[in-house]
């Protein structure tokens, strides 16, 4: 018998993982992809968004609502990511010209519209930008959060940053946002740093990606490029850590990543430690604890969904 | 000649004083009240609301929208203020049965909605509770910065505070929406309790007021009677403070409050003055201040528009 | 009959208004001025320090002990205010070399051993500077607390500031410190800037030293003329406000500046209002209220003592 | 070739732990222990002290001085440990009457007057406590800074916490002066829970220990049962961490203790993070890094520290 796909709207900030994490739940299976809404964050909401539309083509997605969200974070200034991204939020590949056009609707409209018209407890919720867009639906329809099955985000670290000393980029450009997003009782994961680090795109995965041949691996391989590149520089890593699609991976199958349940707030008044996912390891979590950390990825198991998906996906005609 | 009346979208959480701004923009001529939309802060945002309707009865506004708006603020937590308002928000009179129904739409979209299907500078946003729907409506839709004509709200005070030493109710209980609202570069007129502590409700005042014996003046000395109680009792006020119509007033005619153009910003990690809108007097302003302080209130002019409208509302059948 | 002289201990960082509160301690008969610590403050501890010792030759000194003290602020980093005081923190007149040694002792054991050693409520601290000395000398011996007679300082400002919207530069420097001041429990006079902005150095002033025709009147004058440009540049001045003797002119005659008690803190975290004086006026002060702010000064009687100090100087030979 | 021994200043809060270290830094031939100082911690500064001096006696120390400091941390309110250890601070074990008198100086002159009497980078500081003295020590006195060898300190601790969810109690009762502390240029190693948590006291611990049968062997042991039960109640330890003589131990011979190069600072103002030790961990550390973590233990090697000193000190007439 096959499982039910599991139904997710992908809030993102296109972005090379954000974009990899697209391929990745629009090639699988087990996942519906209900709308996609974009977010300011590794770039503008201007550049993310036509970003997120020209992936939309390469993947050769066409049924699937798009939206534009918050241009600037709640209370924080706008800052982006082009050390990491580019000026584009996408450098590297020539991306093609959009085909499908943008939902008239306000990303938090089309999150809220589409959670209460799907019955509940059966779409997740998979940010991977800021959580400005997630934070203003909740705000405005408090109803989403029993409604919803669970929250997987990409963000954070309990024991890593790269933002700051101790907070990710995600959190730390709006973290009014996410302490929304983290006090909302809602079941929350957090596919953090200290996960997607384990996620490096090592050269045995860009030869398992070099083998498909298909316009949409080259995509993705010119992307892994520029950002091993420019995440080497940045940062120093020897192989770029794939963000974004752990949170998806995670949606199809929990069984990659192990996950520990801790109570995680986050901190927006500190001056070394503004944005951290504060996570309390000291005690047991009790019942009211309704978040979780990712831990530890299975690395294999995790690119194997990413290539089987572009040999879903297969040949796109651009 | 006649002035065009002055159109506003009055965004109250009733409240004894929001009720008197409420009957004051309905009853004067030079206000056009294009919508009024609620928000949690004297109470709840459902009784606040129902409030609001019963005061519609009352003043017999019938073809003007209403929306609810946010059930809380933003970040913090919600906070209440039952011993100046009582535990339905509006004791002291007894409250009839609303008689219109509310708009469908969520305050922020009416805001957003009214704004724009106005020509451009038209529109006075009138805050009187806690900037929540304000800073969710600019962040929805950021066009309304340069589309409505002003801010004139009451919230804050530059050298007085009533929620804590220097911090006012409507600005303490959601700093994070003060902050959104304050740092938009629309004009920002705040009337503070500088100006509000000169709005007492005097015995003259009363007296005007007991003159013109129809219902809704005497729903109005009921509400003065119980708020005048509540304000000895919990501040010590001599006579009540009536804050929420003075925004009102200053839209109907600048001339009976005297500001002060200087740059004003919100507090929002004090310990002792979080929620403080610091006023910076220090120099001179520059061209990109935008935001002024209201200082002197003509106590006579003032009241003696309440009485008018009053007046010009005359009998209702309820 | 004549009352005792009051003792203190002037805790300052000359500074022209120090210099001017020093010469008034040494020429009032009502003032018996048992030691002169110094702090970093309007400048380095070293040139404070010079400053200091080089006013005491021009007044005649020759009998008090003068102690360094702290170089630097408990947390923050060190703050001068060269557009105020000059490069040497007194410039302007030329400055005799001192005639006298430092005592040996750090500030703070010069300050605990002359209050320990002095009858109890005998012996009064008139800090001048940020309080990083008298902050010291009270973790160190927490004795003193309980033994001075009281603690009448100049800084802060309940509804003025100068070094930011709302905070003085003594308590900016060293938020901590005066936090340790301002939350032990003896009696504080918060001489602050809502008073010193009123001792104004008029020309009917000048005129008044300008008859003396001493030495010591004459540096006086150099002062005043210098920190008046001074003033009239950085902050807009008509004439400029010395500060400093205020706070002496209140231990010699507290008739001079009326006064309102009112408990009194230091907020250390806010993002724009580190180091404000937050005064809660908002209900009577209750018994424990250990604190009081100084509001109207007695200009003329101001001066008249300054003028007198001078006087009783008299001629020194430099 | 003997190597000379490590002069050291154990400033320090006993606690179990820090009788431990203080048996470990008596009886230790590589150790030559200047001076014990005591600060407020894990009980008041007078049961602190008075555990010290009984220490002393149980372990025959004659000819060192001991001094009290701090009665309280600079800003903060006193916080003490009674859970851990108890009404006494020292619970469990009797304690026999002190038999050396204190110092008449205050801790932090005993401090300053060790370090500069000594010859340059010879005496190491070694605190187990908060950090209220050695701040005031360097605050009074700053040379203190180039002349000391380095500061080995139990606290804090980069990715474990215990006085909340990411702070150490040492640091966080006093986290003004660990800023202090922490923020000179001198040689920091910080000796936190991240490697005192595998400083356990296991059975075969115990089992050594027991062995020796003198009376200092059978009073550590009667702290491990009472330390033991507590841990195991407070924080759910099996075994309990004896967190102070790591920082001896470290300074009596590195090797038992792996350390990594790390720029750490502390957190003044944030809400869940008040007090961390925040390491950055992203690049590699520059010249000017200053700070050292504490990593991995060899416990073997650290117990049989122990055990020796134990052996060292022999029996005891009591």
């Amino acid at each position: 018998m096959m499982n039910q796909p599991k139904k997710i709207i992908l809030d993102c900030d296109p972005g090379h993982d954000d974009a990899i994490a697209l391929l990745l739940a629009h090639g699988n299976p087990n996942i519906e992809l209900l709308a996609v809404t974009t977010v300011v964050g590794n770039q503008t909401l201007e550049k993310v968004t036509r970003n997120a539309l020209s992936v939309a083509r390469i993947a050769n997605i066409t049924n699937v609502p798009f939206a534009a969200g918050a241009v600037r974070p709640l209370i924080r200034n706008v800052e982006v990511a082009p050390d990491i991204h580019g000026d584009s939020g996408l450098d590297g590949p020539v991306l093609p010209e959009p085909a499908i056009q943008l939902d008239k609707r306000h990303a938090i409209d089309l999150i809220i519209d589409t959670i209460m018209s799907h019955p509940p407890k059966t779409v997740t919720l998979v940010p991977t930008g800021g959580l400005t867009n997630i934070a203003m639906a909740v705000r405005k329809e408090p109803k989403i959060v029993e409604r919803v099955k669970e929250v997987v985000l990409m963000g954070g670290g309990y024991h890593v940053g790269n933002w700051s000393a101790v907070a990710e980029f995600n959190i730390k450009i709006d973290p009014e946002a996410a302490h929304i997003v983290f006090n909302e009782k809602w079941p929350v994961t957090m596919v953090g740093l200290d996960l997607t680090h384990q996620a490096l795109a090592t050269p045995e995965v860009i030869e398992k990606i070099s083998a498909i041949k298909t316009k949409p691996a080259k995509f993705v391989l010119e992307m892994l490029e520029f950002f091993g590149k420019m995440y080497k520089q940045a940062q120093g890593f020897t192989y770029p850590p794939v963000h974004d699609p752990c949170a998806v991976a995670y949606v199809i199958n929990p069984e990659l990543i192990k996950t520990k349940r801790v109570p995680v707030d986050i901190e927006l008044t500190g001056t070394l430690t503004l944005g951290m996912t504060v996570a309390d390891f000291r005690f047991p979590p009790d019942d009211s604890c309704h978040t979780q950390v990712a831990t530890e990825l299975d690395h294999t198991g995790f690119w194997d969904l990413i290539v089987d998906s572009l040999e879903r996906i297969g040949e796109v005609n651009l």
